[in-house]
């Protein structure tokens, strides 16, 4: 394995115009005040854009199955929890022991089970179709997506924040799996916008999490920059309201 | 965190009666030749079941989302890739460089990813909902999945096992990766079996794989042994003819 020096500059590979499941390693990397370039954001005439990503999908080898990947040194490293479990200790962002980090993994890894599972409330037959062409299925979908997984993961994330003994996760010291809780809420408030107000007040912890991972100074920061891309119906969390009608029924 | 010594017995916490996804875990624990319990599949009268189970999994405090989950020692892990990223060092199932431990948990994460492809053919609208009351959907899912997914995810593995320069993913060592990829391809075998014989020929890496790992001494024991359940229409995987037809449109 080749090493990195503290200093080197990461590359990111995610689609430009969203936040998708690159937007959890993009929170991580704004975090840690590492210094980072988002390749398919820079010009092409640069050595950017998608162009610059496909090429390393498509190298010889073993390639990533999709982004997000990450380059650091030599290595390229795909599976959003992946990266993750990668960047959280060499930026503190996870404590140094093993029950710690296999438990942050364990729940970063349920988060993208819950990302997945928003994909499918607009893509329930397959990514190859338009919303369009999948709509009476969605609709299907997303009310149980509303009626019982929304209740059902976002219960387990706030028993797990509820064991803690600090602010965070692990403490008072703030986390990757926060940072991911935060986005993930961000995108089910923008999806689910009456779904998520209706459930808040069973999830204060997590509430109060959102709340402190926004005053962060360096998120804060990000969040008020042109880096932070706005939702949109292009990514993972998509605004199609009829799709957040369960939230009343 | 408590260690473990290594003659300790872990505890192993999955559905008594499907492989599903404790199979990825069972099936490194017998490559390992390591002393498990298969907790859920002994009696209750003796502390097991799924009443032993359900106690840990409701048990107050941070528990696991879903099963698998694995006791070792003082340490409970959830989710099967986390599992496996735990046991794969410990039992020399992975190479010990960070470059080839993040590679194997990637396609690991990978194969989850495909895993939770297939579980939603069946079950494309909810997991609360039976199968004939989502029988259309999942027509359409499974057609999609066969013809596009499928091919996707089974050339992404192939070529991963073309870049090795050994029998098996990192050499001439078989690692967890490998076992989890002959699983994979034994339920797509069930599941779906004349979409599995007809990209047979186009992923020959991951057929010899399959034999490779099935004649290994102490997995073909496992698959002779009562320990190895049959595959069913209750797990991940379900032989479903209706969902096989995409095969030859």
């Amino acid at each position: 394995m080749v090493s990195m020096k503290e200093t080197d500059t990461y590359e990111l590979f995610y689609w430009p115009s969203i936040q998708g499941r690159g937007e959890f390693v993009r929170l991580a990397l704004e975090e840690a005040g590492a210094s980072y370039v988002d390749v398919a954001r820079r010009p092409e005439s640069e050595g950017g854009g998608v162009a610059a990503m496909m090429k390393l999908l498509h190298a010889p080898g073993a390639a990533p199955f999709a982004p997000p990947f990450l380059r650091s040194g030599g290595l390229v490293i795909a599976q959003t929890a992946n990266i993750l479990l990668y960047l959280g200790p060499r930026h503190r962002l996870v404590p140094g022991d093993e029950a710690s980090r296999l438990h942050a993994h364990q729940i970063q890894l349920t988060v993208g089970d819950m990302v997945a599972e928003v994909h499918e409330t607009h893509h329930p037959i397959g990514s190859s179709l338009y919303y369009k062409n999948q709509k009476p299925e969605a609709l299907r979908r997303a009310e149980l997506f509303v009626k019982e997984r929304i209740p059902k993961f976002l219960s387990h994330f706030e028993r797990a924040l509820a064991a803690s003994d600090g602010h965070y996760l692990f403490g008072d010291d703030v986390s990757y799996v926060d940072l991911s809780l935060f986005q993930l809420l961000q995108g089910l408030g923008y999806a689910f916008p009456r779904a998520t107000a209706a459930i808040a007040p069973k999830v204060p912890e997590l509430v109060t999490l959102c709340d402190r991972v926004r005053a962060r100074k360096r998120i804060a920061a990000y969040l008020a920059s042109s880096r932070r891309l706005p939702f949109n119906e292009d990514g993972i969390f998509r605004r199609y309201p009829e799709l957040d009608a369960g939230a009343t029924s």
